[in-house]
């Protein structure tokens, strides 16, 4: 974020951060504390056109060039080869240069042997690596946006395909908005908003002909949903009215960085209304939970449940619920957020409906948003030097064939052998094996290429992150068994020699593996979450436990002012004061006043 | 389409043809003809501001007031109330009328009784009525753009549900581009397609600053996909490479209709790219058999599959395939293509691979795609003057809890009482009949609302087109028995009384009854299709057919020119030469002279 100071700097981060997380028309009910802060502020956004964006590979530094290969083959056979995966484009394009089309490079270059850079020397650096090597994205043509490959949008579909189930089973509909807005609607919103503009892809000419009005690339929806509500809503017998979409949407990020920002980034948006507060208080808890569960239950992200501050709280909604998630930098993920908007919209767009006593109300609303974004959460909490992590249970919940060609696979079967003699044995062995597991309803996969060798094979499936290895050799064969490697431990304590491959044993021993490996991933974010998160009393302490990369957990009752001070003086925000809460009495950290609740601050993505 | 002509009007309605069909680049083995017809051509386009647009609702016509209603209910008992269910804005915007916010009317108003009009009347009105009356799509408040609604969503997922499962096991994988394209990719390929800028919408405006390149909003993607394939493939041992999207486009169309024609839409765009001209054609008849059997087995509707004319193919294409359906007004809807794209494209953007020998070639590719319109097109197929009419095949392959909100059911249970004394028994044998079916797998749902009368939700749910209704009375409850009604079969004879609740046999019952509704709607429409295909063996006779409305099939060898002067002279086009072709030796119906196919002219959506 950006780090330069100015002379109104409280009320202006405060309107940056609102802005800048949430990106949505600023309402009234806090407009004139931001006209205030904007006609007095700096424009931010104009002053850095001087900031490079990362670039995804970095093959040519010393540091990568420096870096150990970072994973060694077992004893067993063959010469080692490193991951040559990935083809990535190396693009290093600066705000100022809208567009770096790479169509003219050279083509048909030879693979290299690729190196990724260890994640303790650069997380950055690590994390593009892995997004370059296990082929989740590449960088679109324009600057700032995305191709999402086929295995990063496996993992999309696996979250889509979990989400969308409990959407319905909760009562919501999926539905679609078109995207074009009109420049009105936001300007009804934000007219007091002038630092909105910036993150708004306009367009301006349609059919060859310049338009009457200008028309916004949704940043997100609200203000059109509650345009189209205005005509489905009319008595209480229409609500609760309670819809989702999934979309694309567009934000002109100044810093992007796959999946965690980008210009165009594809998420689901729920649009609820109703006709009283408490269920409106209720859906968005409910959602939350629903997020909440994902997060646990499938990507293993240990995530902190909890309230945003009011600073934090997005432009237009009462309560904002998120789940924060601790990424492998320590650095803090906003992973989904649920509102509760009050009547704050439904007041500026007219959303009523006539109640049981033939009374006009504004509705109650909710809105709630997962994106890819969710991604770039499960590469950064799970991810080590030898690539992607993936939890077993993350997969799409559809049928066998559903996960045939780039789906998420939980095991990869990989034979071995020299001898021509071994070969036809082997490849038996491991293609019974893969019908056995298969016919469980285990998501497997048999690598039999013959134009690979195992050891580029075992490093090939371990940077796509699949939980078990299982490797069959000519000496398994004979002894009717296998080797099975966790992903998740590395070298021979994740492996176990000896399993047998008769059907009931294989499939109990193979579902017993998974749940452990699901488990574990769970449980090692979690202890690598609590073990960096202190519990402070007194700022000192904050700033120090902030200053060594780490969460502060205190208590906290102070103004929006000394919030904002904590955020110029460390770089850290609140992220929520979680549902979770030490009882007994507290003083506020900042001021030693009563304080009801902790809050937890961390700097974050 | 516009019916002004130009003093060269052949080459320029090829090019409109081209160009308005399928909006995308057009490649430079027809530029030079393309050039020259377009430097004398009429720029159309700009010439269209007083047409109108149509307007969804006609309840203020004279001929609505007019129309009967639609349906009548059956003698048992309460009164008639006709379907209140849609609450449509009247929209009737002009083309030179960017923008209708309609979030200025009055809101809050009463529902009221709704009539239809009458499918032999008005075609597009009854249109219209249905996409109104079953809630599948409203107006987006920018000129031609679209809501879907949760309804008309559930269609749209339930043919991904289907698609996305065929694409993977024909080795597919979805992924997702950028949407927006940089308008210098596009240039590269129509820039001597003057023509083309009238369907793009432009982003100039990112961030608050003009861009130094506008942005195309896709309008298709070829041109970034080759731009990435190009980073992607290098050697033989890349190909093939086969993935899809489902994503929303836009094309700036003067003249829209809900799910036919769009400015906004929802579609999947397959691409491939293979290593040999034998593959990708084989890829592109895979994949327009695909959209036939989907067409044929889900949706009933008995496409006709063939090839486009060189007139009428994809720009940039070798050949296109189509599958052409016959709407209710026996106007033809291009459902579905695919494209064998030949090396077009690849020599466009230089997309190589490295042969098996050593040598650089240029990639075969394929591109194919199905749309939102396909919506548009079960409901003219099926639709009649009740409603909707769903197949029952149709339907998400999800698990029972997705369609539990606004999913598709295959049967309604409707319970029927009059005495307090009924009502327990009644809705308790309503709920019984409800799970047993459900157990059974079959999606059903029971509308036990007392709000609402039985005529009330039998006509609802004919608009919504459900397959089965099952009807239990206090009279059922004693006999242990139902009363099933098909939709496609209106009034008495449709409906069997004294069916056994007894499980094995409602079951039974109801799925063969599901069974002859689905081949029932695919038989009728078969012989509507047929009974309007005219084989024709002269102009004349083709004239003719043209007028009645038909379609007509004759032997065709002659130029451009004459396909161009039919279509001038009667407003049909050739729709295809079908796949199914008669034997013998035929002569052109235009000529005389030696034919070897058939061609299918009609007019067309």
């Amino acid at each position: 974020m950006c780090s330069s100071k100015t002379s109104n700097s409280m009320l202006s981060a405060i309107t940056r951060t609102t802005i800048r997380k949430n990106a949505v028309a600023i309402i009234n009910l806090i407009s004139n504390a931001l006209t205030h802060s904007l006609q007095s502020g700096t424009p931010h956004h104009h002053g850095m056109g001087a900031l490079r964006l990362p670039s995804l590979t970095s093959l040519s530094s010393a540091a990568a060039a420096a870096a150990p290969r970072y994973y060694f083959y077992r004893q067993l056979c063959l010469p080692f080869r490193s991951v040559s995966a990935a083809k990535f484009s190396v693009q290093s394009s600066t705000f100022e240069k809208e567009l770096e089309p790479t169509s003219q490079k050279p083509r048909l270059q030879p693979k290299k042997d690729r190196v990724i850079t260890p994640r303790s020397q650069d997380f950055n650096a690590w994390y593009l690596d892995i997004i370059a090597n296990a082929e989740l994205a590449d960088y679109g043509p324009v600057r700032g946006t995305m191709v999402i490959r086929p295995y990063g949008y496996a993992i999309w579909e696996a979250i889509q395909d979990y989400l969308n189930v409990k959407f319905k089973e909760t009562g919501h509909s999926n539905m679609y908005f078109p995207q074009f807005i009109p420049y009105s609607f936001i300007e009804k919103e934000a007219s007091h908003v002038e630092g909105f503009s910036p993150e708004l892809a306009l367009v301006t000419v349609g059919g060859g002909k310049e338009l009457e009005e200008k028309l916004v690339v949704r940043p997100t929806s609200e203000t059109i949903v509650n345009h189209m509500f205005t005509q489905w809503i009319h008595s209480y017998r229409d609500l609760p009215l309670m819809i989702n979409q999934w979309a694309n949407v567009t934000r002109w990020e100044m810093r992007t960085k796959p999946f965690v920002r980008t210009l165009e980034f594809l998420w689901q948006e729920g649009h609820t209304a109703h006709a009283s507060p408490e269920e409106a208080e209720k859906e968005a808890l409910q959602m939350i939970d629903v997020y909440k569960n994902f997060a646990y239950e499938q990507a293993a992200i240990p995530v902190v449940v909890g309230r945003k501050s009011k600073v934090e709280t997005f432009a237009g909604a009462s309560k904002t619920y998120t789940i924060e998630a601790m990424m492998g930098d320590r650095k803090a993920l906003q992973a989904g957020t649920s509102h509760n908007l009050g009547q704050n919209f439904s007041r500026a767009f007219g959303t009523q409906f006539m109640d049981e006593n033939g009374e006009r109300q504004h509705a109650w609303q909710t809105s709630w948003a997962i994106s890819t974004r969710f991604i770039g959460g499960i590469i950064m909490t799970h991810g080590d030097d030898a690539g992607l992590m993936l939890p077993p249970n993350l997969a799409p919940i559809q049928s066998k064939s559903y996960f045939l060609t780039s789906g998420l696979c939980q095991v990869i079967v990989v034979p071995i052998w020299k001898k021509a003699d071994d070969k036809a044995g082997v490849l038996d062995a491991a293609s019974s094996v893969k019908e056995t597991l298969q016919a469980a309803g285990i998501r497997v996969k048999c690598d039999d290429a013959e134009q690979r060798t195992p050891g580029w094979k075992f490093n090939f499936w371990e940077m796509k992150g699949v939980p078990l290895r299982i490797e069959i050799g000519p000496r398994d064969v004979s002894n009717r068994s296998v080797v099975v490697c966790r992903r998740d431990i590395p070298g021979k304590q994740g492996k176990v020699f000896g399993i047998s491959m008769e059907s009931s044993t294989l499939v109990a021993y193979v579902k017993g593996k998974l749940d452990e490996v699901q488990s574990s991933l769970l449980e090692s974010a979690k202890s690598f979450r609590d073990g960096n998160i202190v519990d402070v009393t007194s700022y000192s302490e904050l700033k120090e436990a902030i200053a060594q990369g780490k969460w502060a957990r205190g208590p906290w009752s102070a103004s929006d002012n000394e919030e904002m001070k904590v955020k110029e003086e460390t770089g850290a925000t609140i992220r929520c004061f979680p549902f979770e809460q030490p009882e007994g009495a507290k003083k506020c950290l900042m001021t030693g006043n009563p304080a009801d609740e902790v809050a937890i601050f961390a700097k974050s993505y």
